[in-house]
């Protein structure tokens, strides 16, 4: 079956799915994405991401496209028209196409692009033996809580991490403090068994799995505090790990090559994977 | 006549020319380009831009989608093609297309775009009488010697400085310095007459126009210094001035209303202006 798109009005063959070179999330990043998990055939998590998406549109402008009841349509239809079952939904907007110059469009309409693929089969050793993070420089722009399609910086950290033999690079601010991933939320247990992950400020992209595992443990009643931690800290932690929509949850186990704890997934991160993927499961 | 566009090889007309959705310049701004000013049909200062294409390729390890001479070719084609002797021509160079992951893809080859279009009727009143700046904090990546199309921030600050009736806004960085415009480079000369503006560190993008206006100002003998300067500094500067491929140089009159000197445009930035633009004229 050809994999099928949604590109402005139009369900397309993914391999003819285009956009016009003047589109300005083509020449200016001008545009935002989600994406989203699909679990059994069922949006994971979909009401706080289409809370996001209308945060990150407002903050840039851009009207939204759609109303969410036929934006929640199309989701669905492009699942369906790829099978997909498990896997991800990723939803972009642009501000649209118009001839090239910085300030807003007067003319344009924004452009909606919905894609679905499905889940990539994880290495099931990732979980079960945790992956190794490294630090660099957070060189990125000091609005990463807007979702936008300027990823350049996290491309450049993601690929320092992989050539590093690394899973993730955990980005550090000028004040020596942890903000986030290039592409997942970061979490320390320290050594009185507190949960740690950084407030969601300026700094950092408010995972919806970041809040998916907040309301956990919460729930659970586990000491947490939002702040942020430093390196050194991260160093000498009981245990640490991090999440994103595409990974769920992972225990990290060695930063900049130093083991975390005794250098194996903590107990209390494997308890919080148990709980977050039983969360994914009740939502079908 | 129907404008054409260069698209990873092929000439096609403006209107339908594309790129797949999931070219890394549209998810992830995983791209450069250059702009090109293009006068009585010959491109402007052509070497330098080549020179830093090639070098915002290296840094995001791009590899060079054709030879510089191929790429001079494709150039002069787009032009004759759309019958432009004074306006400028656009070239973007993106990682190509390959299914979404932040890591440089393997199997992609990078997408070259190529556009063109004719001078836009600039207000004489601009040279005339000098234009309004208004300063906002820099809130860009620190990597901004790249010309990559990563330009979210800029197009909120260009956004920002037209709302507030001005035509530029200057970025402060955390130092009170400023760096940069948001699409032009920032000059002022000082009260005994030294022409001060950014070094080219990794807080700017070091102009092409702002190269040629150094040279001038180098081979005219006057007194320069390439050093930042504050937000006080420039409010309290003899002259103002800012260049651009796109505006050629134009005085600066006001900083956040505040007159910059008489609050009309400076003799040496007068000057300077008549020199490039005889620099340009020369070009053909």
């Amino acid at each position: 079956m050809s994999r099928a798109a949604y590109v402005d009005g139009q369900y397309l063959p993914h391999r003819s799915a285009a956009v016009h070179i003047e589109d300005r999330g083509y020449q200016f990043a001008d545009g935002v994405y989600e994406v989203i998990a699909v679990v059994g055939g069922c949006l994971l998590d979909e009401e706080p991401h289409l809370k996001r998406l209308a945060r990150s549109l407002a903050e840039l402008r851009i009207p939204a496209p759609m109303p969410n009841a036929a934006l929640r349509i199309v989701m669905r239809e492009v699942i369906r028209r790829n099978g997909v079952r498990d896997g991800v939904v990723y939803v972009q907007i642009t501000w649209g196409v118009s001839p090239r110059d910085h300030v807003f469009p007067e003319a344009a309409r924004p452009v909606l692009v919905v894609t679905s693929r499905h889940k990539r089969p994880a290495d099931p050793r990732m979980a079960a033996d945790g992956v190794a993070v490294i630090t660099i420089p957070d060189l990125r722009w000091q609005r990463c809580d807007i979702k936008s399609v300027a990823l350049l910086p996290n491309v450049l950290g993601k690929q320092q991490a992989r050539e590093s033999g690394a899973f993730e690079a955990w980005q550090v601010d000028r004040d020596g403090m942890v903000s986030e991933g290039t592409s997942t939320n970061a979490w320390i247990v320290t050594s009185d068994a507190t949960v740690v992950t950084r407030q969601a400020d300026s700094a950092i992209l408010n995972g919806v799995t970041h809040l998916a595992v907040l309301d956990i443990v919460r729930r659970e009643g586990y000491r947490f505090v939002e702040r942020p931690f430093s390196v050194a800290e991260a160093k000498s932690a009981r245990e640490a790990f991090l999440t994103s929509t595409v990974v769920d949850l992972l225990p990290v186990v060695t930063v900049d090559g130093i083991a975390v704890g005794n250098g194996l997934p903590g107990a209390l991160s494997r308890k919080l994977r148990e709980c977050y993927l039983t969360h994914a499961a009740n939502t079908t």
